[in-house]
């Protein structure tokens, strides 16, 4: 994450992994899901602030989470069910239920199928908020296969050229094991910045780079600007412009509205009056195309290679998809989660307001 | 395509499609491939150009190809062979042979796996070029099913802050039918511009803009500059630098070498030392996710919005991936292929030299 998005240390209070699951978990029960969903919905969340991915961490999410619970829009303990069943591919029904509880279960799906057939593919429709992606590629790549998610969510983007906004910032995620070195793990969203990113920098006081955001009328923000609330301000596809390829972004947040929304029999976003999240899973089993154990290897040398390729002038060096992230997450699973301190006393609120437990702080 | 690749009306000679079909593949048979596989060959190029997509089409792809077959770097009437079957996925070898020939016959393997179990993988290792791939996954899109394609070619692309290419240009294809719309046909790089269209800029006389290439040494070039040969400057990774995402554009193409590469079995392309490609097909079968007229109609409404969607001032329209090159398509077949009047002159010593049939021109 580049610096300006990062909580500044004087505003930072680290708390025990631990203890932010068994608090978040107590969260979501209260909001009324089972002990069992309540403990899936805190690992997704949990699983993104150990990575260091702030925007889709508890700061970011969890407010926006309860309002919905409690509006109605996220429904508690919902019915999964599936629509559509064949060897190879299902569509499924999250029934409003957010698909960071939803999401793991249809991987598991898809990874089934891959078991059996190669290859799996689960889309999952009227569900909520799925979180970081990645998270949900990584249980495949867990189960020696590789994991690809796709999520289609949110109204923000304009097509290239475009006055009206009308694709989400469709995010796709994939992962990979390798053997020694830390799984290749992609997550990111088909737009420049995360929409999140956006309510991050207001929140830390960071700026818009060129080409991050267009403005409500659709035209590319070209000089650093303070952001704007989301929705002023609308992150651009990637490419940013034209010329820099904003078509290949724009073209790709259309390939995750067909595979997650099209696919699945349903109309595309852009028409709902009311939002809701389809998601993509897929599953390949590594052991259908080929050996799981060279497959390891070769990712190990590909990722070793990458990481000590020599920088251009002026960088410390060269990194991969997973691999920032995944130092992050050794020093935070030692050292405790780094949180800003607003955000330790909205738990602390929460804590006295529902009852659930009080959050611990790393001394 | 930006104006900057357009060939210059004065120096454009039309040729109908039929005469350029006949002896693009009487040039292949001359170099050893069956009729068949001659016809597929000429058909996957001057699908390109039908389309406007030049930087794959005959005049860019086609004098390459003659060098290779005669250095053997393409082998001639190959065997194409699977080493590895599952009922939804298979790994091939493509012998060697021009994936323009064996693209096309891998995506038909996927679609069977796709009508049998709801989806279908189709990998191949040991190829040459695939041609523009979005043509293989066009294959799918007229079987009432959603085609995808990637590649990976070439060594082209830096990872970011990286000061040695790593990957190829990496393409990724998917298409998707619609019922009087144009499909949904997106194909593009995972670098900003595609490699061969430095080449094609070197040809036109067209410049690099900021952002679009990175030297040798891999530091981005961030002002607009004439074109060196393709290795002197190499394309970016889509969103240019780190601060544009291009840790995205990366990614991607990490995604596309995991998916087409390691998967089969094989060692990631840096490895190589003689260049091959890698390829991966794959098919979903809309009649196993949904209803194939809904989805259609869904296509259709969600393209029409796109496609009458308020531009942005100082642009006439927005457009979707695909709508360009369908209504290029309508205008070629009816006017002729556009040639510049150089790869006219190329033809007709190939005639000579060859015995092929003489290239038509349109009066």
């Amino acid at each position: 994450m580049l610096e300006r998005f990062k909580v500044s240390p004087q505003y930072q209070v680290r708390v025990p992994e631990a203890s932010l699951r068994e608090v978040v978990a107590a969260i979501f029960e209260k909001m009324g899901e089972s002990p069992e969903k309540a403990s899936t919905a805190a690992d997704t969340l949990v699983s993104a602030d150990l990575r260091g991915i702030s925007t889709h961490g508890v700061s970011v999410t969890l407010p926006v989470y309860l309002r919905y619970y409690r509006d109605g829009t996220i429904k508690a303990n919902s019915q999964w069910t599936v629509l559509r069943d064949a060897p190879g591919v299902a569509v499924t029904d999250g029934g409003h239920g957010l698909g960071i509880i939803t999401g793991p279960g249809a991987m598991r799906m898809a990874i089934e199928k891959a078991r059996a057939v190669g290859t799996g593919v689960v889309t999952v429709v009227n569900s909520a908020h799925s979180g970081a992606i990645g998270h949900h590629a990584m249980i495949a790549a867990r189960e020696n296969m590789v994991g690809v998610a796709m999520t289609s969510a949110g109204m923000y983007m304009h097509p290239t050229f475009g006055s009206v906004t009308r694709f989400g910032t469709n995010p796709i995620a994939i992962a990979a094991p390798a053997r020694h070195e830390a799984p290749f793990l992609f997550d990111a969203a088909t737009t420049v910045i995360a929409g999140n990113k956006i309510q991050l920098a207001r929140r830390v006081g960071g700026k818009m780079a060129p080409g991050w955001v267009a403005g409500r009328d659709g035209v590319p923000v070209m000089e650093e600007v303070e952001p704007l609330e989301l929705g002023e301000h609308v992150p651009l596809p990637l490419g940013s412009t034209r010329e820099g390829g904003s078509h290949k972004g724009y073209g790709l947040a259309m390939m995750v509205e067909v595979l997650t929304t099209l696919l699945s029999g349903v109309q595309a976003s852009m028409f709902e009056d009311t939002r809701t999240d389809k998601h993509y899973f897929s599953a390949y089993d590594i052991a259908a195309f080929s050996d799981v154990d060279e497959f390891r290897d070769n990712m190990d040398r590909m990722l070793h290679t990458l990481m000590t390729t020599p920088p251009i002038p002026g960088h410390d060096r060269v990194v991969y998809p997973g691999l920032i992230e995944h130092e992050e997450e050794q020093d935070r699973r030692a050292n405790g989660i780094p949180l800003h301190r607003d955000v330790v006393r909205w738990f602390e609120q929460m804590s006295s307001e529902l009852g659930v437990p009080w959050l611990a702080t790393v001394d």
